[in-house]
């Protein structure tokens, strides 16, 4: 309301300046500290602003400016994804005036006291969030109010759909899209650039698109992007999936689910990741992406993101309560996430992998051939002729006959192969087994850590190599994995880590901790 | 961990550059995008990074510059209070690493999973917030996760203690110490300014802090600003309180409790006040002021921040159980919050208030004179030598021969004489009643939302008069109340603002709520 009533009575008094600051996805606006405008409205440095010109209008956290070279008193300074947004050219007039705190925070202090929001107030949340009318610490404090114990499965439907629909949507004109999607957590494990070639192979369509890691060594786009181009706009990706039926592409470039990536920047660094945002997030995404038919794996172990089979199917019943409501054909497997999947964690070790497999190569590491071939085989049973338990065979027949690995290469040409060549971090470090036994454990969170200390995924040929994996004998003194590094202090950084702690468990057979699961 | 293991490695490479941003309580580091640390460490935009040099070292969110003006690839440029705060001179060299998110921010992800956290998580929260370890968005997942729903009043009297634990605490050498407080959130309603002179002129030790406005329209300070100067360092502050046995000063020069200060910064603007927060946040305040008696002011009205009696007296029991737990000798009143206290709302207006009631005025407030009279009894009877029940006549006899009015001119005095005259603001537009009738409602929220509007509590001479209050006869036509506003911009705001929602509801004698208290 008092925002209607500024924007009638203030004049364009402030010369737009693009200052060239990268403030990522926070917009920021710089006012000196002499400008008439900044001491007559009464503005705080952190204030929250409303930048508009031409019926444009952006809204910015405010910061003060002392030195005219920066910005002078008649200057109004944009850091760089704010300019870009409002779109206008250097030297343009604006006005600037208080933005009040969107209204759907009222919903969002609601949430905090506890109370169970309807799909109207996930639509304003949403809408606001989209609008980028919410700060980072309002989007924080909706994620803790909504967190795990707070929204309940028909509110997780709401958020879903709200996020969903302020998003743009891909059609495929087919009445079958297959997708696959893991909810994340476990190094290597990179199923997707295997799954898509098989189920390709076998005709049905699945234009798979990924992320880049946030916070892990390497997310499918990253390890794609070591074969091929990632970036692809919307037409050429349309083009590619007519033709070979599959993609392997980052999925950043279509604005799919605009409130998701918001929230994600912000939830990701603190390190919270709820039940009902999860599957609001993936879902929202995979429905935007044009998904009909969509396999969602679960990895359950002690250092896996749910290490709990009873807190695996509470997530199932979620996934499968939201999936159903919103018109999706949507299955879940619980799969073993005791360990890192495949050898390599980092870019260019995990294509290797992946590449391996494909290859049916003698040095393939044979859990992620397996677990591939499992999920292919799942995939593939959402296709109506596929008889139930014959998904599983018909996936590693494409895989072993070479038909996987020539799908793959399509598609790699079809995105366009990728022109730099990576080579593997030339500095090395082995780590070498404390005494006789077998691996009784490997701490995946560590070893992740590790690897993004050597350089992953920035570096594409950094990260960790495991030479062992769980149940392997060992000797003292035999090496357990390697660190690759391509910058001296990165390599430090990781092997001091490594040292301090190694993030494996040698001990005694009977040690083995149990798989949950027997996928 | 990790951040220890890095500080061993990493050369000073970079030299500071004071940018003169003002960033408010957040500090920014600014590094150019060729700078070969960013391109080495694989920093993002936002990043947390850890500036370091001579053992010292502050964190920092990272902005990214494109703009060799700004920073160049060597340089390190930090926002205003950023440099400040690490103390040393441009062109020292420093070092940048990522910093690891704060340890304690695993007992934050339990609580927003809802688990119970003990005295030593709390410790451990307060004081990485108070090394300015948490960012702003995990500052709101903190306040949210811990708000009202979900800390029971030992965890609400753990999170007391550690956030009065890393402060300074003042020390009177006096077994009696008496403060007053009020939750906030009734317009006018400066009590303080009235309880102080008459408390201290009975012989009471009463070293009175207080706090600017953050939303509302004029904060104490800001009120006694009008009349003498509030920052005072803490030397003069004890001489004065020595010799006058009271101060009326800014709480802000002395570093009371400071986790307090970071968290009410983010707190405010997101409107989010949960109870077990205020409770902590005013006991440590007060204890660390040294405070050993303490009266509560909690108003009770439909736009009050307490709306109904029993959220009040759960409010009450809060406060005793955790008073009682510090060893604080704690009194709370419940009054009535059904409307502004008093004529003005702006910092002029409340003073002009404050000192005709001081004056004994024939034109003064009836109601802020009753309402500072039963508060100053009450504190009075904290004495063991003043019977019960026989506050309120001597607060009175103080009031009434003039020695309250003699000690606020000496504290006026001792604090140095504001020599600034403000005036009241020249813009001026009374809003008239709409029908004949009784006045039945007035809206804290709206009326101190029009004050704002109008420019208090930046312009002192900003604000709202009010001619009418609660019960009394207006004739359609008559002005309800007067704005002032020294800028024509913010007098604009504020007349169209309440042109669309005056605040005042004219009706019917039997349509005024009752209130909850006789206080």
């Amino acid at each position: 309301m008092a925002k209607a009533i500024k924007s009638k009575v203030v004049k364009e008094t402030l010369k737009l300046r693009r200052l060239g600051i990268d403030t990522y996805r926070e917009n920021v606006a710089y006012l000196h500290r002499e400008c008439e405008v900044y001491r007559a409205e009464g503005f705080q440095a952190l204030s929250k602003v409303e930048i508009c010109a031409d019926g444009r209008r952006i809204l910015a956290v405010l910061n003060v400016v002392d030195d005219a070279d920066i910005v002078t008193p008649t200057d109004l300074g944009l850091s760089e994804e704010a300019f870009v947004k409002l779109g206008l050219e250097e030297g343009h007039m604006l006005n600037i005036e208080h933005a009040e705190p969107p209204v759907s925070m009222d919903a969002v202090r609601l949430k905090i006291a506890g109370a169970r929001l309807d799909q109207q107030d996930y639509r304003d949340i949403i809408g606001d969030i989209t609008d980028r009318r919410y700060s980072k610490t309002e989007i924080a404090a909706f994620l803790v109010a909504s967190g795990q114990t707070d929204m309940d499965r028909d509110e997780v439907f709401y958020l879903t759909r709200a996020m969903l629909e302020v998003g743009e949507r891909l059609d495929w004109n087919e009445s079958l899209v297959a997708d696959k999607h893991c909810i994340g957590g476990i190094p290597g494990n990179r199923t997707s650039m295997l799954v898509v070639p098989i189920v390709a192979a076998h005709g049905m369509l699945i234009p798979k698109t990924s992320s880049r890691a946030i916070t892990s060594p390497a997310g499918t786009a990253d390890t794609m992007e070591v074969l091929a181009t990632v970036e692809l706009d919307i037409k050429k990706l349309h083009d590619i999936v007519r033709k070979h039926r599959a993609c392997l592409a980052w999925g950043g470039t279509a604005r799919l689910s605009p409130a998701d990536d918001i929230m994600i920047a912000v939830e990701r660094p603190l390190g919270i990741d709820s039940l009902g945002q999860m599957v609001a997030s993936i879902l929202s995404k995979k429905l935007s992406a044009g998904s009909t038919h969509l396999l969602i794996d679960i990895p359950v172990g002690p250092t896996a993101k749910v290490r709990h089979m009873r807190q695996a199917q509470r997530l199932r019943k979620l996934f499968e309560y939201v999936g159903d409501q919103l018109g999706l054909h949507l299955e879940v497997v619980i799969t073993d996430g005791r360990q890192p999947v495949g050898f390599g964690i980092g870019p260019l070790l995990e294509a290797r992998d992946v590449m391996r497999v494909l290859q049916n190569s003698p040095d393939m590491p044979n859990d992620l051939r397996q677990k591939a071939l499992r999920l292919a085989g799942r995939v593939l049973e959402f296709d109506p002729d596929v008889r139930g338990g014959n998904g599983y065979a018909i996936a590693r027949d494409i895989l072993d006959s070479g038909r996987a690995l020539e799908m793959m290469n399509n598609i790699i040409s079809a995105q366009g192969v990728q022109s730099e060549e990576f080579e593997l971090g030339q500095l090395t470090y082995d780590l070498l087994s404390p005494s006789d036994g077998v691996v009784v454990d490997i701490d995946n969170l560590q070893l992740a850590r590790i690897a993004r200390f050597a350089g992953a995924p920035m570096d594409k040929g950094a990260g960790v190599d495991l030479f062992k994996k769980l149940g392997d004998k060992v000797e003292k003194g035999e090496p357990l994995y390697r660190i690759h590094a391509v910058y001296p202090a990165d390599f430090k950084f990781a092997r001091v880590l490594s040292e301090r702690d190694h993030g494996y468990l040698v001990g005694e057979e009977g040690q083995i901790p149990k798989a949950f699961v027997e996928f």
